[in-house]
């Protein structure tokens, strides 16, 4: 795929730094100093995605670190594909942990700033790694389990809902859905198939029409996470939930996952130009580009 | 549509006399007297579906009177489909609320009437009305919502069953549910559809075999309805979901639940006229004939 | 199908002996003495799943026994689809209960000795008899009820998802579960068809991918029993649901049944040749041979 294709090289760089770190259990690895020079030093300088490893377990923990709420940036799905795809390659590791490092957000999901102002083929590129990651996530070989330690709505809950096991912290402040309906746009119908796998239809029907952001007891309840924890449980639950996925032959795990979420996936597979092209066109009318215009000029008032 | 099409002189003459009164907040708008002859005139006579509209608050209700039981008479359909389409084409409507005026029903469902001791055109040209009634509410772009405020079968479930949200008063005699097998005949498969994506797969199959009508507390445990409140609270209930879902941007929200339920109806839509030619055969045959007069004797019975 | 053609005779020779037995109330048919020779007097002689007939109350009780735990040996599968395939067609019978002869066991499923150290055509001729019963047992016109009297994993959960209702004796070590990943293997599409069609989709994935075991209460809750009663009252309470369903008309009924669960079998059926292949391809890879004799001999080692 072109997209994972035409990154290599700044990945490469990227990664470089990456030491898997022995017994270092679910801490953070720290950046190298220094680098190579070029792209690559520049993203690793600013790093999205901490991939902290731990080899021994044979699990790793992927944390969001693009302040101040984690959106989605071309640059972060960008390193999230490639630090993916490294971590599916190696046998080491079987099971993944997604996670936040920014307080209060899992993820805000897309990042408004790429859908606005930009020329055509930026939307382009953007979508296409928006797809990208969906994808590998939802095709992934690895356990994947959210850990949900913040608000989660839009694309953070398309991330999460891509996992084989969600568990949300217990805190009102953390809704998750997808509220797209909110901000006047429509989720596209991968978002929507996702969400009706994992609530079904009726269910999804009413969350995405009426743009719904699930408090913890209503999450839980309508299914859209699995388990509902307090905050300071929600580590060791996803590790005890993940031994459980790990303790599962992974030939047969892997094959059971694919059966099940492969037609799915199949549905953008064989027309994922035309959602591009569709996409583009979405975005690109002046009246969806005033609106976030004026989205974003709300949203820099506030910090300022 | 030629349904649509063949009826549109008579609904001109019916609705000649449809004014809209502002401010008449949820109240009945009465018949205007008089009229202008023909047809229109002796089907306004005979009003069956009452249309209040409030377009200050940029809704409608619309009453099924038909009594006793509200059947779904060819007459009511047409006058049905006529009244929404207006509504729909009206942008001082976004929200419509679907209830009865006849006590204790809500509708009994298809009139038997229309489909014993007539000719097969006959049977074709209500087929094609129940088809296109349920075209038009299940993809309407306007936000339906149910007040199910009596006995809600076969028919009349399908309705509501097309509508955004159901609340039903709690009332142990108003059960709810697609009970055709109890008649010893069949939901056609659109029925089948609509309650699948209701309630999914595994209850609409239990339902559905057994008839099942369902009492409030099992109504809204299976998922057939959204809510279940005092009879004396449905019709502030239904206004505060309406205000809840009116909310919503119009174009993101229709985009989504077309983008939910095309595939559905869609499947109808290809189909059409064999399913017609389906329904004319199985309804004339001799046996399904005699068990429907045998039936409609026995309600006559009971009447007088 | 080549596999009811290919066992007519044998079956007609077993079949021979089993004589309804008027008012014979639930209550064993016992095998005749004797017999007429050939495969069927050994077959019969081996009888592996006894019919209980009740021509007065239409419904007939067939009980696996195979011990100790009633695997689904080739023999067990060509007796039960002959079995079936004879109570189809007498309009005496319009119901039938599924259960275990076997204390503590309502089957084990598949049966490992079927697909281990066998040649090809022999695994080609198990799995054909694998997809025949579950073809006939999902879409019989009877109504089926499993009366579930032991524990239930794989194959014996896949017969018991076919039925129209599940009611599982509440007792601890009575768990129900499609479990093929924990021995290293996949449950084929349909099996995985059957079980998204019961408990969704979200569920099913979790279950099948862990290999989910349900426990009495679990398996209530999520949907994979409707009922679930202490042991003692397991026949009384199957017999009242039956009791319930023999209520409907059943024409419309079968119809019904069959509109809803034609799409998935139409699933295998178009491609029951590649499912075959697909079968023998796996099951004959020297790895899964290997693990097969493996757990065979501890299976060995534990009865000695």
């Amino acid at each position: 795929m072109a997209l994972a294709t035409g990154m290599r090289v700044p990945a490469r760089a990227l990664l470089r730094a990456w030491a898997w770190l022995p017994g270092a259990a679910l801490g953070r690895t720290e950046p190298a100093a220094g680098g190579s020079g070029g792209v690559g030093v520049r993203r690793f300088g600013n790093q999205r995605v901490l991939v902290e490893p731990d080899p021994a377990a044979g699990i790793a923990v992927m944390k969001f670190k693009n302040p101040p709420v984690n959106s989605l940036s071309l640059e972060l799905l960008t390193e999230f594909v490639i630090s993916l795809e490294k971590l599916e390659n190696d046998k080491t590791f079987r099971g993944v942990i997604l996670t936040s490092d920014s307080p209060g957000v899992f993820s805000a999901g897309l990042d408004l700033r790429e859908m606005c102002g930009r020329n055509p083929a930026h939307y382009a590129e953007y979508w296409k790694a928006v797809q990208e990651l969906w994808l590998r996530l939802y095709l992934s070989n690895l356990v994947l389990i959210s850990a949900i330690n913040g608000a989660c709505p839009a694309g953070g809950c398309l991330i999460s809902l891509t996992c084989d096991y969600r568990v949300l912290a217990d805190n009102p402040k953390y809704a998750i859905g997808l509220n797209e309906t909110l901000l006047g746009i429509v989720a596209p119908f991968w978002f929507k198939d996702t969400l009706v796998n994992t609530i079904g239809h009726r269910a999804a029907e009413r969350a995405l029409q009426l743009g719904l952001l699930f408090p913890p007891a209503e999450a839980l309840q309508v299914g859209i996470v699995d388990k509902v924890v307090p905050e300071d449980q929600v580590q060791s639950t996803v590790l005890s939930v993940m031994a459980q996925w790990m303790a599962i032959p992974d030939h047969a795990r892997q094959l059971t996952k694919n059966m099940m979420r492969k037609p799915t996936a199949d549905r953008l597979v064989k027309q994922r130009d035309a959602d591009i092209k569709n996409f583009v066109s979405f975005i690109s009318r002046d009246s969806i580009q005033k609106s976030l215009q004026i989205y974003l000029e709300k949203l820099k008032q506030k910090k300022g």
